[in-house]
């Protein structure tokens, strides 16, 4: 099970610290993705959609641990139960707004997404398919757990030295 | 970029024709998701959520084309405008139903995906994070597509002979 890039994000975050941790984060920042030529003809038909799922490679994630303290709880929770980016395979997950298509240039707001970033996938995102409001969301729906806007520190990030260039 | 899974689906559905397409048209449908023993720890927490992303190797999927006819419609569209399994790196997305969680083994609702997938990560289903009810959905607001339930025929397959055993 190998995987190949089919494109890159361009966005105004550098490093974790300071990014939005997910989307409903990221009100009014703006970037691109930008898929290589070899993917174009994939792409006729998405601009109809509002948002898109965006599947991605962390590459600048920890190896993982199976028990991790996540960025809106003060408690350990094991790993499968947060989105936390450090993972056995380290696959981000985030559904982003979708401003317009330009060739092979995605415009995409509500960017949660690092500069450079490896992209895998990109998927409509399908209210019917995807959309459960009110689910019951386990250590999220505590009282203590921080419910507005957080950005990240660099806990799951590698450090500066191994950065991919 | 390399894949170790995680897990294996257990499921009713041994071959893609007749299985749903997604998990709303697998109302009714039950399995199982078994996580290997060297994961166990990451599942703490995990039984709180009533949903969860399975992220799952479409391991019996045709090689990609980037125009296809998916299965609600009689017409063609680029494939990232899809979600049709066959793509440059061929990772599934479903929101399950989370019945719960015994040692390894989670007792999975709203099915829609082939016995012996294997599993490449699980992540809690936030609403807060996921769910965003009505939005513009391209081709598939169109007034022809089928709106209803739908199940797959072979046409992202592989042929039998080449089925992992």
């Amino acid at each position: 099970m190998h995987l190949t890039p089919i494109g890159t994000v361009l966005s105004p975050f550098r490093q974790a610290y300071g990014t939005p941790v997910q989307p409903f984060c990221a009100e009014g920042t703006e970037g691109r993705i930008e898929i290589f030529d070899d993917y174009l003809e994939g792409l006729t038909d998405l601009d109809g959609f509002q948002r898109i799922w965006v599947l991605f490679w962390c590459h600048r994630s920890r190896r993982p641990k199976l028990t991790v303290t996540p960025y809106r709880d003060t408690m350990q929770h094991g790993l499968f139960a947060t989105r936390a980016p450090s993972r056995p395979n380290p696959i981000g997950l985030s559904a982003l707004r979708l401003f317009g298509v330009s060739g092979n240039i995605l415009h995409v707001g509500e960017l949660d997404i690092l500069d450079g970033t490896p992209v895998l996938d990109i998927k409509p995102y399908v209210s019917q398919y995807d959309s459960y409001p009110a689910q019951r969301c386990g250590w999220l729906d505590s009282e203590h757990v921080r419910k507005g806007v957080v950005v990240a520190d660099g806990r799951f990030e590698i450090v500066a030295s191994q950065f991919h260039q």
